[in-house]
């Protein structure tokens, strides 16, 4: 999905909303926004929008000299969503369809997004999903092809939204116990994007037949990012590839991927044809 | 007022909505966005957010080759408002206190705002004001003023709000048909802000008493910025300024002017303290 010139903007208010979470320093501030637009002036749009917000994350966490804005941020919403680990994993294990209540959640789960321009409300938004069909459902093949895959990619995306997707995780290893599946976070901080560290925090190392790996945050040295050649053609390799989140969709959406999403902004929801606050699950 | 960091993204975003109603050319869209990221790069933000506005659509209006981008919707909004003249005209006259009721309908007008990210509601606007307090309401000391006034200066805003400002004008000479009345119009189009030819569209001229000044429009030759030194003392001179709107509270702030406004933008709002959408007659 290329850059819409929406997003220019939409980055712009990213770069100050980040920025004043490190420092009260308005000189700093009008710095790193100056910064941000060399960076948006030299971008092209054809890259998909999260290729543009990486870079300009990087020049943030270098010219404010701060690894991690959204460090308390991560770890907040992680202790939030932990605090509904046993609730919802309970809910799936007593549902019918327990996979079918799994992915809702993980898909509501995703609203729990630094990245875009909104207030969020966690549980009104699980019981709105609980309530309510996925506007976009391709669920029937999603479910044929977890009980017939050996391997699969799942694509992270938020830190707190991860507990739901790790009960989504365990609710697949039910179906089907034999399956391996990768987990990708990020090689380093970004936004409140998982890293290894999340994923250690919630305790998905703890599932056998999980191992990760990690895609770049922008930064040298983090791993390739996730829609160069190299890593697409690794993860077209499994039976299938997972891909939470608005920011993974916008990189990969020209793949044939299964994408469990929220629309967040006016260009997904355009793009997927669906309102904002819908929920998605597309796969072919 | 100087200029938020906020006012960055949020001028892009005009810049975007003002350039796609002129051209489908994204070319030509991408290039308008990056010379305004330009203006942006080297403005002071010691100057209030308009007279960096003025620049941008200075810009856009020269690179698109495109003198008025509101020419239509100006037009629309003028017709919709002088539909309505008879109709609050008459309120006005029946009211028990005319003055009060003309101000807030010519207040209420204030939300015909091109220059702002907001759809908007008109009639739901009026109904609003006439059945609400103003949250910041000098209104004895304003009438006050009228009354023993010889000389007045009356900044205009918008098109399709001037309607209701020609109705609060023949209020204020009712009250004191003694008054001479300078109306200040843009010397050239900018959003749609109102000029001569919209005074003259609406009728303003047909009133008596009635002579009208330019200000710059961010074009050269079309007379001297509203905040300039030279315009300002002009100002002063008369006995009442009445500044209609959010840019010209933005421009004037630290003026000792009276305010009629609508707060549509949080960074207005905060200066203010009080809410987006809340309806404003401030004065000293």
């Amino acid at each position: 999905m290329k850059t819409n010139l929406n997003c220019f903007p939409c980055l712009l208010n990213q770069t100050l909303k980040t920025t004043r979470s490190i420092t009260d320093d308005e000189g700093l501030q009008l710095t790193i926004l100056k910064k941000a637009m060399k960076i948006l002036d030299s971008a092209s749009i054809e890259h998909p929008p999260p290729t543009i917000a990486d870079q300009v994350h990087a020049m943030i966490r270098k010219t404010a000299n701060c690894n991690d804005p959204y460090e308390e941020i991560k770890k907040k919403y992680n202790d939030v969503a932990l605090d509904k680990y046993s609730k919802y994993k309970g809910l799936v294990a007593e549902s019918d369809d327990s996979l079918k209540i799994a992915i809702k959640l993980a898909i509501a789960g995703n609203i729990i997004d630094f990245g875009v321009d909104h207030k969020f409300d966690l549980d009104e938004t699980i019981e709105r999903v609980l309530s309510s069909e996925l506007a976009i459902d391709d669920y029937n093949l999603f479910r044929e092809k977890i009980l017939h895959a050996k391997t699969i990619y799942y694509l992270l995306d938020n830190s707190g939204e991860i507990v739901f997707d790790k009960i989504l995780i365990e609710q697949i290893l039910l179906q089907n116990p034999e399956l391996k599946i990768t987990v990708v976070v990020k090689g380093g901080p970004i936004i409140n994007d998982v890293t290894i560290e999340d994923a250690y925090y919630v305790g998905l190392d703890r599932i056998s037949n999980i191992t990760f790996e990690s895609v770049s945050n922008g930064d040298e040295n983090t791993g390739p990012q996730r829609n160069s050649d190299e890593f697409i053609k690794k993860m077209k390799k499994a039976d299938l590839v997972i891909s939470k989140g608005q920011g993974n969709f916008e990189a990969l959406s020209d793949e044939p991927f299964f994408f469990l999403l929220m629309a967040k902004c006016e260009l997904v929801a355009d793009h997927l044809n669906v309102d904002i606050g819908d929920f998605i699950l597309k796969g072919e």
